[in-house]
């Protein structure tokens, strides 16, 4: 029972700063699974004393089925846009979980198979914002694990998005997904090269 | 051990449609009390199938000490700004909890004690836009129960609205006070008017 539970659990976990938009990014991606993709959802914001440092997290829980216990208890996905968020929460990640960092804020990554990608930079290379990083965030998360449809993603972050905003929006979403798409081909022609004995690692 | 936690942990659900911004209110509210007034809170929202029919609804539970269970048991407070969301959910309101409803979308309200105000009537009346009843509501749910500070919560609408709509929700959230202060004044007036026997109820 309490396997087959784990096995339709998904838990993603976006902490950072205040003012990286990480909760509003808990929140779309939520509303992304829940009303585009008609899953169980909870979306958790918890704060105790460090909230007032500027420490910003979110939880979203995704499930086929009524949702037990809303808090995230072992992450299958950790976004960390602050090295703070990196140091704080990687170890609660699952063995074979997915850390997404934005490169540029954090230095030091304690796992070899994290997915580096300067999440803000892109950010303000696609968007000319750096407020969008959130959107460049989700973009890379769904990506790269498909946890709901692009076009889910992208009903969700326009019916948040303040209006006036929405292309800039859609213009960080397809940097995010571009994003991913470059990793996953990396992947694959790394896997390509390592069947044939030709992959060059240098 | 249990009433002692009761006592220390004060529940707030806030449901209405989707677009009336229920769940930007719980996180502003949240935000309030922990980064401002440094409290402990969960925030949550839970979606199940019901999300694809518009329904939204934001928890937020505030305590001075560690949270153990981050949901909503049964609210001291609700804002109800649909009649499917008072129907829902003012069965679990405590005995002594607060129902408040915006009272042009609430028709049938189940308690003889609710707080009816126009709530999103009175959001156009001051601010112009219909966006800000959810501004309107938290600045009434505040100005009753005092729940965080009138400068926290302020404070915290602030840091989430957006550029150019300051004015707009500090318009809102002085309508949503002045609301609040007019019903406490009617009721002190009843009650002085009760103790000297002259008070009449017609």
């Amino acid at each position: 029972m309490k396997g087959k539970e784990q096995s339709k659990r998904f838990e993603i976990r976006l902490a950072g700063e205040g003012g990286q938009g990480m909760i509003l990014a808990g929140v779309i991606l939520a509303e992304a699974a829940a009303i585009y993709e008609g899953k169980y959802v909870v979306q958790t914001q918890s704060y105790g004393p460090e909230a007032r440092g500027g420490a910003s997290k979110a939880e979203v829980v995704i499930s086929d089925e009524p949702i037990d216990y809303p808090e995230v208890l072992s992450a299958d996905v950790l976004v960390a846009m602050s090295q703070e968020a990196c140091d704080r929460y990687a170890s609660n990640l699952k063995k074979e979980g997915l850390l997404i960092v934005d490169v540029d804020k954090v230095k030091r990554v304690p796992l070899t198979t994290a997915v580096k990608i300067p999440i803000t930079r892109a950010a303000i290379e696609a968007s000319g914002k750096a407020i969008t990083a959130n959107v460049v965030a989700l973009g890379v998360l769904v990506g790269l694990i498909g946890v709901v449809s692009r076009e889910a993603i992208e009903k969700a972050i326009l019916a948040r998005a303040p209006k006036g905003s929405e292309e800039m929006n859609c213009k960080a979403l397809a940097r995010g997904f571009a994003e991913a798409e470059a990793l996953l081909a990396v992947k694959q022609k790394a896997q390509k090269g390592l069947a044939i004995g030709t992959w060059d690692t240098g």
